[in-house]
């Protein structure tokens, strides 16, 4: 079912390149409906969302004021919600919070001999938007890993959206946003929900960055509200790269392919491995557990179209395949793994050591889930408290050190043709004369 | 010739958003000559390179080994630069530097009571690129700026592009990335080299980020390609915003207001005072100074179109002014402004104390001039090490640790209907059993 690629074949690199390719097609009608709904959110405001709702969510409501949901609601999906899976709910927030405290980005400064301050000061936004998925694809774990770092950051309000198609409400999902201390929610979803965040609405107000993932329309609305607000990432399928000596029970490696590849027909499972029996042992015990799964046929699409099964020399060989594919979840399944860390440059997670299941950090492990896609792990981070703090720089200047940087500024500002920033510069020196 | 708006009147309000209202208009005809550009840059490479660059630079090159400027051309470059422009050069990327230091990000782990380990390792980015300007709008500063933080951030491979419009090169430019330690140069700009730096030909690098400002097409380009690569902030035009008491000199205020003014029409200088009379005083000092400057008819458009004096009731009637704008540069002219740091939630430079020009902050100071525009402040960052530096999470479980988490995760998988992320997990805790 799954490619077997090898590595030192003369194709390798252009069939792995083909294997890695993927582009979320930018579809020109999805951008003309999305624009048509952004500016008529912007220009009509909550008339236009409870239009939108009425007719993508089919749900219709009598007045702008029952776009939130209220206190008695949420309480109400908290009491329908197991006391197991609101434990468990409870367990994980803690544990993804005292992670994010790690992360927690402080302000700094230093002084200069001549009494001038350089440093740089950290706040958090002021308001964060949280989108949530409706139905089927609506994850009470995906709420709490966007909303407790916003909470860990300091974000003074957070809000949350989530689109109830034909009223039906995820109970799990509200309970999860109780559990992470989300401020409030609304019932809009769709790039109506992205734009009202954005620009505000009399009811909905305007948030500073929006995170959480969405549908291709709610990518797309929140592409185009990018620079009136922050976004997170654009996700595109989740990826498990699996790096194994051979040594692990292949049914536990079998397994974690599998976890990624449920998620849907997109999601890529690759292993690689310097053992080529390992490969084939691992291929039946794909062969065995396939069939028991409830989510079989997902995970048989996914592994043929997008998996592969990749045998390389030797583990150096394996480290230099991984940072090529930068992958979200880097599973090191081998005896040392962590003393080859340094060695991994480019990956969203690093799952090490053969205990370490991808799925833990899926849900309760602490680091976030929110993870860089698609090789973008070369040049972003998973999201965290950063993505919801700021820096702003601050310069403060003795008399003294302003009459040295005056100095200095006024060549530099004068070799660029800027007068006015020489003189804005001389003026200072010169009264410190 | 500036706005006279006053904080208490009852539409201030809408004025000031008026105001500071900006958006770049998406223009539809650059967006195709745009994907044009990139789409040909992807196919033919090199070949396409040198067309547009004839086209574009009118520059014809015979080869593509004639993209890259050689270690003599840069060297003579260095050469024809004055020894004090140099010096001035050398003593700017000195101060950045040591500030840059103080930003870079180290990896963190910690260990739980059964052996888990958490952490965050941090890597730089493998190669950045650095797009800087042609022609007048060429600034040696803007290459210390954005070179340095990638340089600090330990990024293995720097690359520049710098268009030369008929053939006419900027020794200042070439002699600050000399200075800034950039390790290859191109001789091409705009789009086609934005499509270069993100796509990679057989002479250009492919690059993880591409920094830098640049006009229209660059912006637009830097849009189309991100996702593939890392992008900065796409910038608006540079603003000022001035909170003063009124006991600064007011031709100070004048030329610190000019310094913005004078980068081009669409600049925004505003300043805040509690003191009417200061006000008056510092349209004297404008009238007075505006003739002698050799920029004065760009300084009088932005003043005129984009400029405000606002009057407010006290200091904390401007700080929360301050806050709402989310100035790219803020001066706090006024005693005791030190003590009212923490009240700043959103600048993305703060100039404290009468002393400190911002002109200080565009050249050497040392804290980055590339900071975010239009509000922007309110959700981003000034440019820093941290931009070429990325996270990967790190979870190492003991068979302990996996046990107890994997228990966790697989009531929440259940939960999500996601049963390979259960089996997953209990794999691992039947083995420890």
């Amino acid at each position: 079912m799954m490619k077997r690629l090898d590595a030192l074949a003369p194709d390798f690199s252009a069939n792995l390149q083909k294997l890695l390719d993927w582009s979320s097609v930018a579809d020109a009608s999805v951008q003309t409906t999305v624009d048509e709904i952004i500016h008529a959110i912007r220009d009509e405001g909550d008339t236009a969302l409870l239009r939108y709702t009425a007719k993508f969510d089919r749900l219709d409501l009598s007045s702008a004021d029952a776009l939130a949901f209220t206190r008695e609601e949420i309480d109400a999906s908290v009491a329908r919600t197991s006391p197991e899976l609101l434990a468990a709910l409870t367990q994980a927030a803690a544990r993804i919070r005292a992670y994010a405290e790690h992360q927690k980005m402080t302000s700094w400064q230093f002084t200069e001999a001549d009494g001038t301050v350089l440093g740089q000061q950290v706040s958090p936004l002021d308001r964060a938007g949280l989108y949530v998925p409706g139905g089927k694809a609506a994850y009470p774990s995906s709420v709490l890993m966007n909303a407790i770092p916003a909470k860990v950051a300091g974000v003074r309000e957070l809000i949350m959206v989530v689109p109830t198609p034909d009223g039906i409400i995820n109970d799990t999902v509200l309970a999860a946003a109780h559990v992470a201390g989300v401020d409030r929610i609304f019932r809009i979803g769709g790039a109506q929900a992205v734009a009202a965040l954005a620009y505000g609405t009399a009811t909905v107000p305007a948030v500073d960055k929006i995170v959480g993932p969405g549908n291709i329309y709610v990518a797309a609305a929140k592409r185009a509200v990018f620079g009136k607000v922050g976004i997170d990432m654009i996700a595109g399928p989740s990826e498990i790269l699996i790096l194994c000596d051979g040594k692990t029970d292949p049914d536990w490696i079998a397994m974690d392919l599998f976890s990624q590849a449920e998620h849907d027909e997109q999601a890529q499972s690759i292993l690689i491995s310097p053992d080529a029996q390992f490969l084939d042992k691992v291929t039946a015990s794909i062969e065995k557990l396939l069939a028991d799964q409830p989510r079989a046929a997902i995970i048989r699409t996914a592994l043929t179209n997008r998996g592969a099964l990749i045998h390389v020399p030797d583990m150096d060989a394996a480290i230099e395949l991984a940072n090529r594919i930068a992958p979200e979840h880097l599973e090191l399944s081998f005896e040392g793994a962590e003393q080859r860390l340094p060695e991994i440059r480019h990956a969203g997670a690093i799952f090490v050591g053969k205990y370490t299941a991808e799925a833990l950090g899926d849900y309760c492990a602490g680091p976030n889930h929110v993870l860089p896609t698609s090789g973008t792990a070369r040049f972003s981070s998973p999201l965290g408290v950063y993505d919801f703090q700021k820096r702003s720089s601050i310069i403060q200047c003795s008399a003294e050190g302003s009459a040295v940087l005056g100095a200095l500024a006024e060549v530099l500002a004068e070799s660029e043709g800027l007068y006015a920033h020489g003189a804005s510069a001389r003026y200072r020196v010169k009264d410190h004369r």
